[in-house]
């Protein structure tokens, strides 16, 4: 069975040059077909600020507005996008950089809540398995941002981590998949201010258990509840992890079921 | 053998939502394979008003820096590129939003001149015909923004109409290649001001002769010495059109060797 690497990375690797630059090092390492998700982390807010437009943030999600929407396609279809296709491209990656609206690749419906107008943010219904295949074997690493395609033809703004566990576990259903959330963190922490309390090893046990005493950062629950939710689905293992930490399977933390 | 249809949308089409929507629905009535390549005219130079990036214009271009190249991304790559991938996706057309980077479409090399730094500007070295020909065997539609792919792994801002040309000599090596530069004015006109003086046809001798009389707006001047060049590469017809007139071949100017 083929086996798929899927990695998202994070914001703040994103927003460190020196660090991307360092991650697509160990990109152009990894054997195999592999997958690229992209956030944009704080591009987005700090062109927001520097065009005036105001924030709304409720629950820790940005509204996305019609303004909000368009810098955030600029930001990680555009200019986040390209610069990690380049990099991957100059270190002789053949990546090529996608959003959702290209071959149709992700479909995701409006988010309508009765309590809540979210904006132009789509939740994720489809993700489309036979253009990801085309590009994987021709050896082409697809670079995916979190600017989605709205059943009715608009563009939505996803969360990255919910785009890279949709991707990872729909190529579960022809492959055996790795999962790898990079960020600024050698792994889930015990003390968010000691990085040598990483958790190696999180089973939904451990994290139930854990979850109400707090231990967890309220920011890190969507992302774990995200991995869980992939094994579920079939994907071989979830990881979080530090760029540098990409080729060594045993470095940050490892999601399991048991 | 294959017939390819290379279309150039210029920058006032697409800062105009309706028209560009209009040509979208020419766009998905278009038989046989097409590429799709825009500019993105004065959207970029407002995002630097709004930024406070001010300009530097020499010879009517726009000389880029650091902070223009990095709007220009922004702009062409993702916000234009990805609205036109979505106004063509909600037709049917199985578009596919392509930098010069991705899949090493379209390098470049950095402009370097004696007299003048154009800063990020890039002039076209190399279109990749085996990754054009891979997309458009899929029934793809590449959907190319103006941003290429530096020898040294830099992003650059080229010219769109010469990204278009580029394209077009570059099947015309495998197929019969027609090229349309689809703008906001019926064809090439006599009297700028009147849009009722179409040029029907235009020979190089007609040209040459026209030229020295100034009866071309100076800014035609490229374009035309591009169309030319792509003739004498073997594109079969160069036409310059209407959104509205595209399939029609027999509106607009049709520029001719003979």
């Amino acid at each position: 069975m083929t086996e798929f690497t899927v990695l998202k990375i994070g914001g703040k690797v994103i927003g460190d040059p020196v660090a991307t630059e360092r991650l697509c090092d160990r990109i152009s390492r990894i054997k195999g077909p592999c997958v690229v998700v992209h956030g944009g982390g704080n591009l987005a807010g700090e062109l927001c600020r520097r065009l005036d437009i105001p924030a709304r943030v409720v629950g820790g999600r940005r509204i996305t507005d019609r303004e909000t929407l368009e810098v955030a396609v600029m930001t990680y279809a555009g200019s986040v996008n390209k610069k990690l296709v380049a990099a991957l491209q100059r270190r002789g990656v053949n990546a090529c950089g996608l959003s959702g609206c290209d071959l149709r690749l992700i479909t995701a419906r409006k988010r309508v809540c009765d309590d809540l107008d979210w904006g132009w943010v789509g939740d994720i219904r489809w993700v489309n398995l036979p253009a990801l295949l085309f590009l994987l074997r021709e050896g082409i690493v697809p670079v995916i941002s979190p600017v989605t395609w709205g059943e009715e033809g608009e563009l939505l703004n996803t969360n990255a981590d919910s785009v890279a566990t949709a991707v990872a576990k729909t190529l579960a259903t022809v492959g055996v998949v790795d999962l790898v959330f990079c960020f600024d963190r050698p792994g889930l922490l015990r003390d968010s201010g000691d990085d040598t309390s990483v958790i190696p090893v999180l089973t939904r046990e451990m994290y139930e258990r854990e979850r109400s005493s707090g231990v967890f950062h309220s920011g890190m629950l969507p992302k774990l509840e995200s991995a869980f939710r992939a094994l579920e689905s079939g994907v071989r293992t979830v990881r979080l992890a530090l760029p540098d930490d990409l080729c060594h399977p045993d470095r940050g933390t490892v999601i399991r079921e048991l």
